[in-house]
């Protein structure tokens, strides 16, 4: 007889079952004994009596995590003991048989406890198979593979970004030094930049979902050492603009698709499915400064970028005034973003960028880049960077590029704050940061 | 009006188009030029008079690789100038004006010019924009998604593995060294071995692409510092077979799924479509060495794993004898595998492991793991290992493990061996080596 899966035991009443998976709870009423059974599917309650001896003395030295094997026949539950919050909770099965496949030591919390940050991150092997963390998990890889859908029926085609690169990358973001063979040094890549505007040379279109590393020393709710993001770039664009309405409709089908696939996870966070318009509001970073000084009172037209608490209250703005839960800023200052960068034609002080944010946080950065060779060099020098160090990459541009643009998401931002988590740990499986990677680094 | 794609001027016919893209050849007859304009989804002839002297001037001016957007009427093309070898050989387009989108400086060689591999490598930003490069990674892009769709129907959950870890893996490979915060030292992961094992935990069925890093001083047609491997780990099996028997339809779908989309790329590699019989062949280590012993001549009963030619050679077995351009070989000894290989119950010296070969060469190698909290520990001890560094991996079997095992595919490997390209740095969009980080290393 093959395994069932909880998910398919309606299907199944009054027939004899095989079900495995964890005891999530054993509740011991002498001669019957509850467990709730877990697997990759749901949970059902199966029912040990003590008159079949054989199968009870076995149930009686289960506990929480051990891995087992039931036999039995399922029931529908009586009326009265229909629990209608539980995805199984109209039917049971009793107990014939029991084959424990695995047994586990005494845990070291209760199963709901409530955990600090610190011990739910100690624990991670156990705490993982929490109902909540699993169900964050689902909606990320959810997430990716509807970036991917997004993209690749765009005409995007997916190619893999490296991780080891020869330079410290872009010029700002601190990167992670590595022993390479024979002495040499090299580095993590801290974004795919300058591979998948290569590779716009030899596709167009790309996508790629790529690991990056920052060396920064923060220790926020926002930061990570270790992160994954999606990235596109696309050529033959106009402005922009293009990669915004690319985007914007990536969006709009990730947040879809998550939503109509998970009803159920969004209820249990108790968050409604995001809201996106058909456009999604854009204002210059100038514009919403003016807002943000005007309508609600902060200081900070000006200034070169928008502070963590102005990114909460230009979203909030963004819900009240246009019922969205993403609002594009653009126009960054061109003496804060990377050579890269197009410059605004219209007023060189301003770059054709834009950051978007999604309830209340930065996701994705983007914008159109520059694909005249001779500007790039011109635009390294400005920045203090040194050509020769990038001839590998200016090949790209040397033999000719179109206009392009493109723009990168962070899968665990986004996650966070499609479930409304405070904390992007929370959305990130096995964190790193400067404190951890897995266990506490020691002093 | 907006851009048509190459591949769509068929249905274009006596109309006006924008087409854009890049000069791949430019033919020169004085009051006829002849452009093959290049885009990403193929080439067409554009055909420039000198009667639109306005035109025409321009494009005297353009050489390879020059990025344009022409605007023109698409033709039949006579009966006598239709060339069946191109997919676009019945149509070409008269010039009428045309847009110069970027200049490209002169190229460092012919456009079909025979490279050595490190002059390809030097070039990447141009040389992966031929025609086979294309293609190759037009496949590799194909696989990972075919490798995804297969694993996904079968209710495997994506999860992302980590890249920097705390320690240098499995006792086995070994590990680049970075420099982490506070003088720490991380590694780069050598396998996702660990995690996917925890994740059984949490989802039962679990899959993810990681890259992965092997600071081998090799320098051959095999060895890469930087790779995508495709994994699945999958929980409640009865043996190894289960995952063999996974495997084996993962790769019955992936060379199906490839097959049926790029027929074209197949015929100008002028390969078959690889061949997946309904149960492909499976031998044990011993039984592999006594048919290369006895049939082939190859003394090698005994040693403890196949050597490259020995690979070869029982693969041309498996395809004279059972057709089938992949075996399977089984039972490696004890000695040769990692701690977390499950022992065979009916003979000791050997595990419940196994490898997969795809014409001549390992694509993949998997087993059954070790699920007991115990016995786990006991197995590192008898490998040299100190359980106390693996205390957050064991956590997963302290809080108890279901049967399980898993597999993982090389991307690289399995793309080359696909295509039959004989050096998997082909098969490599930005190949990392003991040699080479995008340019070579100076000493």
């Amino acid at each position: 007889m093959n395994r069932t899966y909880i998910q398919d035991l309606k299907n199944n009443v009054g027939q004899k079952v095989i079900v495995a998976g964890w005891v999530d709870v054993r509740r011991d009423h002498g001669k019957l004994i509850f467990l709730d059974l877990r697997d990759k599917t749901g949970i059902v309650q199966a029912v040990s009596n003590a008159k079949n001896e054989k199968a009870h003395v076995v149930v009686e030295t289960l506990h929480g995590e051990w891995v087992v094997a039931l036999t039995g026949v399922v029931h529908k539950r009586p009326e009265k003991m229909v629990n209608p919050e539980l995805l199984m909770g109209d039917i049971e099965m009793s107990i014939e048989e029991v084959h424990i496949l695995s047994q586990a030591q005494e845990l070291p919390f209760e199963k709901d406890a409530e955990l600090n940050l610190d011990t739910y991150l100690d624990n991670l092997p156990l705490t993982l198979r929490r109902e909540r963390s699993r169900d964050i998990f689902t909606i990320q890889a959810s997430a990716i593979e509807a970036f991917r859908e997004a993209v690749r029926r765009e005409g995007f085609v997916e190619y893999q970004n490296p991780v080891l690169v020869g330079g410290d990358g872009e010029g700002g973001a601190s990167a992670f030094r590595v022993d390479y063979y024979n002495n040499k040094k090299a580095f993590l890549a801290t974004s795919p930049q300058l591979y998948k505007q290569m590779m716009v040379g030899v596709f167009e279109r790309v996508f790629t979902t790529a690991k990056i590393f920052r060396a920064e020393k923060h220790a926020t709710t926002r930061h990570l050492s270790e992160v994954v993001q999606m990235d596109f770039e696309m050529g033959f664009i106009e402005s922009h603009e293009d990669v915004m309405n690319m985007l914007q409709e990536v969006m709009r089908h990730m947040t879809h698709r998550i939503s109509e696939k998970h009803p159920d996870i969004l209820k249990k966070f108790a968050i409604p499915a995001p809201l996106v318009p058909h456009i999604i509001p854009r204002l210059t970073l100038r514009e919403a400064q003016t807002i943000l000084e005007h309508e609600r009172g902060i200081p900070c037209v000006g200034e070169p970028d928008l502070e963590p608490e102005h990114e909460r209250q230009i979203c909030e703005w963004a819900k009240e005034k246009h019922q969205s839960d993403f609002i594009f800023i653009t126009h960054f200052p061109t003496e804060k973003r990377p050579f890269y960068t197009f410059i605004d034609e219209k007023d060189p002080t301003y770059t054709k960028s834009f950051d978007l944010l999604f309830r209340g946080l930065e996701i994705n950065s983007g914008s159109q880049r520059v694909h005249n060779f001779d500007e790039l060099v011109r635009r390294m020098r400005a920045k203090g960077l040194d050509p020769e160090t990038f001839s590998f990459y200016l090949q790209a541009f040397k033999y000719g590029m179109p206009p392009h643009g493109g723009c990168s998401t962070g899968l665990e931002r986004f996650t966070a704050r499609f479930l409304g988590l405070p904390n992007v740990k929370e959305a990130t499986l096995f964190p790193r940061d400067i404190n951890r990677i897995d266990k506490l680094l020691s002093e």
